[in-house]
């Protein structure tokens, strides 16, 4: 059985409980509260040398690390991950710029407003983040324009992967209503079968 | 023919540059200066919304963004991507690593040391950028006790993705040689049939 090291609050961890929801497929949940200092332990780091949650630990031990490499191994062979090339290439696409160009400014303002205190120094990185996670919004709208769902035109892993931290995205300052498409692709997501919310 | 849109000096346009070459895959390269602002016109943004460099075009007109998305495409199929499911995950997860972890530390160190004025505010980050790049390089240093490549223990896209900013980290003020295994294993990169330089 798989085993998920994870907060339950974090949409990253959020990401692996959803796919696991719609595939069915049993799992042991370790929290860890990867807010309060869990994931820098002696025992975590032994687990993980990088430090961070989710973690997926095989039963004989192996172990996987980045919330999106290890949607795309839950998915492999599943509806859940393309199997056209060019579908999962463009799935991988929005994967990538889920972590590389959305996630740092859309959680990290949803990390600061909800879990530091308001007279912290990094309040001040909001005005930047609410800029850049709008940025990341706009180019979803744009492709929502084109196509219903970003897992190569179908629902999938990278629709999960989006979803995490859009779907709280006002926790961070954010006003959805700005991006119609993006509000309307979240409703699709939620109409996917074995949806299941993230626990807050 | 596949078309590349890309900066040379980019450790990321590089990445392509690198399989195509071991490949032995014919391209085209346009050269896109997205250091003085060419990824934010019109044209580019009509090619890519998000407006970032390397962008991957197909004779048929379709487009693919994101470095390590389009690495997974082009080596699709080869030795250069696992056909292993385990061994592509970890492959993944090294990749995302590289964006998440890797690149947002090392790549804009260089980016900051290389492209920006002395005077520039933005130097204030470097003591930030080399702890983050600095711990990067601890993960890396740790797994290459284990194993001398990335790509699920043999050399492939995941290789080639980290070297990108790696092997030119001293450009962002890193001293590589507080991690021999890192070192060693940048020359078994160069050691690979078919590897080219970057040019910068």
């Amino acid at each position: 059985m798989f085993t998920i090291h994870g907060m339950r609050a974090s949409g990253n961890c959020y990401k692996l409980q959803c796919l696991l929801d719609m595939l069915g497929t049993p799992y042991r949940w370790v929290d860890v509260d990867s807010a309060h200092g869990a994931t820098r332990t002696p025992a975590f780091l032994a687990l993980n040398p990088n430090g961070k949650v989710p973690l997926l630990v095989l039963d004989d031990g192996r172990r996987l690390a980045e919330s999106n490499a290890i949607l795309c191994f839950l998915a492999d062979g599943t509806p859940y991950l393309p199997a056209d090339p060019w579908k999962r290439a463009v799935t991988l696409q929005w994967m990538f710029f889920e972590q590389y160009t959305h996630e740092p400014a859309v959680a990290v303002a949803r990390f600061i407003r909800m879990w530091l205190p308001a007279d912290h120094p990094r309040q001040a990185e909001l005005p930047t983040l609410l800029d850049k996670g709008g940025k990341a919004f706009d180019v979803m709208e744009d492709a929502l324009a084109r196509d219903a769902f970003f897992s190569g035109g179908d629902f999938g892993v990278a629709d999960i992967a989006l979803y995490a931290y859009t779907h709280c995205a006002a926790d961070g300052g954010f006003d959805l209503s700005r991006w119609p498409r993006v509000v309307a692709w979240l409703e699709r997501v939620r109409a996917q079968p074995g949806f299941t919310p993230m626990l807050t």
